[in-house]
C-alpha cells in the first residue's frame, strides 16, 4: 500500500509517496516539492497546490495520509499561510475518505532519530543512511515529508492509529 | 450581479449573497450559517463547508466574493482553524475563476458605519435600518458576511477593485 506524507506550506509544500509491505523495508516512491510563486495571489497559489495534490491522489490512490501540525512559534503570519494550504490539502483528502493522521514535529523527529529536538540535518542524514538519498537544503521540506510518512507507518504497524 | 460575502471560520462560515443592479438599492437575497460540529474531525468539517459553499456558488454564479481577513489579536488556535476554513474557500472560488477581494474588520466597519472601531452591535443596527433585518447573536456572522458583500459592492462601485 501506499502512504503519503506532506509537509504543508503556501510557498512550498513537501510530499512524499511511501511504499510499505508487510515485513519488507519501505520503499520510498516519489518525494519532491510543490512550490507556487510568491507573485501571484493566494487563490492561483492554493489552486496551484491542489492541483498538484490531485495529480499525486490520483496516481497513487494512498491509504493513508499523515500531515505536519501548523508550528507557529516563530512567526504567525506564516502559519496563517500554511494553515489555508493545509486546509485544501486536509479537504481533498479527506473528501476522498482518507485517513488523515496528524504529527507534530517533535513526534517526527523522536520517531526518526529518537531525540524530538533533533535538527533537520539529523533527520536528513539518518534518511539519506537507511534510503541512499541525498538531500540539497532546497529539498528540506522534501525530506520533512518522507519523515512524517515513515512516522506514519510506524504509527500503523504499532496500532496507534 | 450577484455578489457573495463570506465571514470564515471552521465552527461558523457566514455567508451572504446581495443582488446588484446599476442605480437601484442592492438586495440582499441570502444569508445565513454554515455551522460544523466540533466532534468532527479538521477534514469531514472542511468536506461540509466546502460542500455547501458549492452549493451557493452553483446557485447564483457570484461575479465577485469578498471576504474578511483572519484576525489574529486574540486566539492564534482559532486563527488557524479560520484559515484552514478560509484556504478551501478561497481555494473553490478562485479554482471557478472568481476574483476575491479581501477586507479587514476595520475596513468593514468604515465602510458600513463610517468608523472603523464600531462593535458589531452599530453594524447590525445600520444593516437593520438599511434593509429591515434584524439579527440575533447567533447570526453575527451571517451579519458579517453581509457587511462585507456591502463593502465589497462600494469597492467596484467606487472602482477601488
Amino acid at each position: 500500500m501506499y502512504l503519503l506524507g506532506i509537509d504543508p506550506g503556501l510557498a512550498t509544500t513537501g510530499f512524499a509517496i511511501v511504499r510499505t509491505e508487510a515485513s519488507r523495508k519501505p520503499h520510498i516512491e516519489q518525494y519532491g516539492i510543490i512550490k507556487t510563486p510568491a507573485g501571484l495571489s493566494l487563490g492561483e497559489r492554493l489552486v496551484m497546490i491542489r492541483a498538484d495534490l490531485v495529480e499525486l491522489l490520483e496516481k497513487y490512490t494512498p491509504e493513508h495520509v499523515g500531515i505536519e501540525e501548523v508550528f507557529f512559534g516563530k512567526n504567525v503570519t506564516t502559519a496563517m499561510h500554511v494553515s489555508h494550504a493545509r486546509g485544501v490539502i486536509v479537504e481533498e483528502c479527506a473528501r476522498r475518505g482518507m485517513p488523515i493522521a496528524e504529527f507534530n514535529p517533535m513526534q517526527v523527529k523522536l520517531r526518526i532519530t529518537g531525540d524530538g529536538r533533533a535538527d533537520k540535518k539529523q533527520v536528513q542524514s539518518i534518511l539519506g543512511i537507511e534510503f541512499g538519498l541525498q538531500f540539497a537544503s532546497k529539498h528540506d521540506d522534501a525530506a520533512d515529508a518522507i519523515a512524517i510518512a515513515l512516522c506514519l507507518m510506524h504509527s500503523l504497524r504499532t496500532s496507534n492509529l
